[in-house]
């Protein structure tokens, strides 16, 4: 396995970020050593994709605390503390994995007793690593869910960016397939260029490439086309939500490659942790669909692709019914379709360990 | 109906020229007024399609000549034909209508006697009309087949650009739009954007629009979604050639269109001239794929959006079996799908004439 980029990562003293930003044209990395350069990268979008977010606002909050810290008792670095997280929690109102980590640390400032400034700190980073170890090791888990799947079908097609740039090391959709080429399976991988904001092309073929796993790009609008050539076993994609009755909303254009899979008969899989299927919702005509600006139609990386008053619909995402679903790879091991409605008994139960 | 662009004219020793390498941005006509000011608007792709070509090409043979013409005779007149007619013909070497049509005027310079210099290139004024007004014929015969569809099923979708900009003034795809939008008829078009040379952004968002006809443009992968709203009740594409048993290659995405309609239940069209129509070759699995080359797919506009290297895969077009179409809209009537195999007993015979 050659290099994997990786989103967020923690030195002593130093939160590593990948400027998401100039890719895939520099691969450059900010070393914040305060919690001013770690705000900036989170306001920017130098990193993107909530569990990044959050692992980087952890580690952000203790970020060059420890310089002078013996001197100060521990209320006086809680108060600090109070007032970097609300600083932090600015940086991107909306995004909820922000506040989540960030309370997370909180609590840990909070509860029990803490004998020093410097043993408060060294607490806190403890918990910032617990939750990027816990994204990798559900990350891990996913891969293991779907090892077998892209073993049986090493030709693949993916869409959007359910990787390592939007998680932690091995994302989600294409956690599986780095698990595999780790193990010296040989794997390929087609990538959707997802318009409107082309993360495949920028970050999904970047980040496969970095890997060493081989792959091609293509439109969107090619699929059928590649599809019908023989080249695609099967399709793994992230999903940003899956409801019980296992309709799942994804990027826009997922629908589009589950119903072409059904067409060609290629089998046709989410890949998502636990967390992101949401029993309170009973199905896929439920969820609201958010509707993006139209200049992101309009124009490729600001540069005008049709007239600037062109009507426009922009969907962010689409709803794929679960019908369409071969399974759902998850931290909690792979579920067929068929054991549909999702219910938290897989929590307790053994996961499906076959294909399916 | 507004100002449906005009792709080329000709006005008394003009030919006008519409600059497509600069739409959407700006609509800007050049006024040729002699054969160097066609032939560089011809290799400049100033003016594309085929029929476009063709027509530019026969009117660019005889511009500029009238001028002094009364002093020179016949056969001074015919070798100066001939010297322009392979200046013109080295403008785009491939273009098999540039040719064509610039082979029909020497037809007419061959033919006959001319009494005059001015009498034959009076001759010759009137063959590039003729040119002309059977291409226009041609796309209002393919218009008239279309239009009952357009009536009944008025929510529609195309893909890439096969309307005014590409033949004559109501193209072919688009020809039943434009007679239905002219007889009253209120239709709406989504236009799928087209990667990755985006002519459906450029060109079909933009003719459209100055026809005065309403339409939404979205990316390539947002027509599924769209589909599923309810949104579509018939797709009409173009085609580059449609094979014996029904099978058709067209810019690719068409196949992926196909295939959603057949899942939505939606009907799904192919507009051509008769001469799209190529009874020698019998399935769409002896067509020959162009591929071409990977920066149109690593970069928009020529901005990068991969990485320069990124291994690519670019077909232009892709093969739709007859098994997803409805039917072909032709200038020899609209063909139902059950009526293939193909042959050309239906120039004889009456096309069908209700819609399939």
């Amino acid at each position: 396995m050659n290099t994997l980029p990786i989103s967020v990562s923690w030195a002593t003293g130093v939160v590593r970020i990948l400027d998401q930003r100039q890719l895939p044209a520099r691969e450059t990395y900010l070393d914040c050593q305060n919690i001013e350069q770690v705000f900036d990268a989170i306001k920017s979008l130098s990193v993107r994709g909530a569990p990044a977010i959050g692992i980087a606002a952890a580690y952000g909050l203790v970020v060059g605390l420890e310089e002078g810290i013996s001197a100060r008792s521990v209320s006086e670095v809680k108060a600090m503390l109070a007032k970097r997280r609300d600083y932090l929690a600015s940086a991107r109102p909306t995004a909820v994995n922000l506040v989540w980590a960030l309370d997370r640390m909180m609590a840990v400032a909070s509860a029990g007793s803490h004998e020093s400034g410097p043993h408060l700190i060294e607490q806190l980073i403890r918990e910032a690593r617990s939750i990027h170890s816990e994204d990798r090791a559900s990350c891990i888990a996913i891969g293991e869910a779907g090892l077998e799947i892209v073993k049986r079908y090493p030709n693949l097609l993916t869409h959007c960016n359910a990787g390592s740039l939007a998680v932690s090391e091995l994302g989600t959709a294409l956690a599986p397939m780095y698990l595999a080429h780790q193990l010296g399976v040989k794997i390929h991988v087609y990538v959707d260029e997802t318009r409107p904001l082309l993360q495949g092309a920028r970050l999904t073929a970047f980040e496969l490439g970095r890997a060493g796993i081989s792959r091609t790009l293509i439109t969107d609008n090619m699929a059928a086309h590649v599809m019908s050539l023989g080249k695609v076993d099967a399709v793994i994609v992230g999903a940003d939500r899956v409801t019980a009755n296992g309709d799942a909303a994804n990027k826009i254009g997922t629908l589009n490659l589950a119903i072409l899979c059904q067409y060609y008969k290629i089998p046709f899989y989410f890949a998502c942790p636990w967390s992101t299927i949401d029993l309170t919702t009973q199905s896929g005509d439920q969820i609201i669909i958010e509707e993006r600006g139209s200049d992101e139609v309009t124009s490729v990386n600001g540069h005008m692709t049709a007239e600037v008053d062109t009507p426009v619909f922009n969907p962010a995402f689409d709803v794929t019914p679960h019908e369409l679903v071969t399974g759902y790879i998850t931290d909690r091991g792979l579920i067929a379709a068929k054991d549909i409605p999702l219910t938290d008994s897989v929590e307790k139960g053994p996961a499906v360990k076959k294909v399916v």
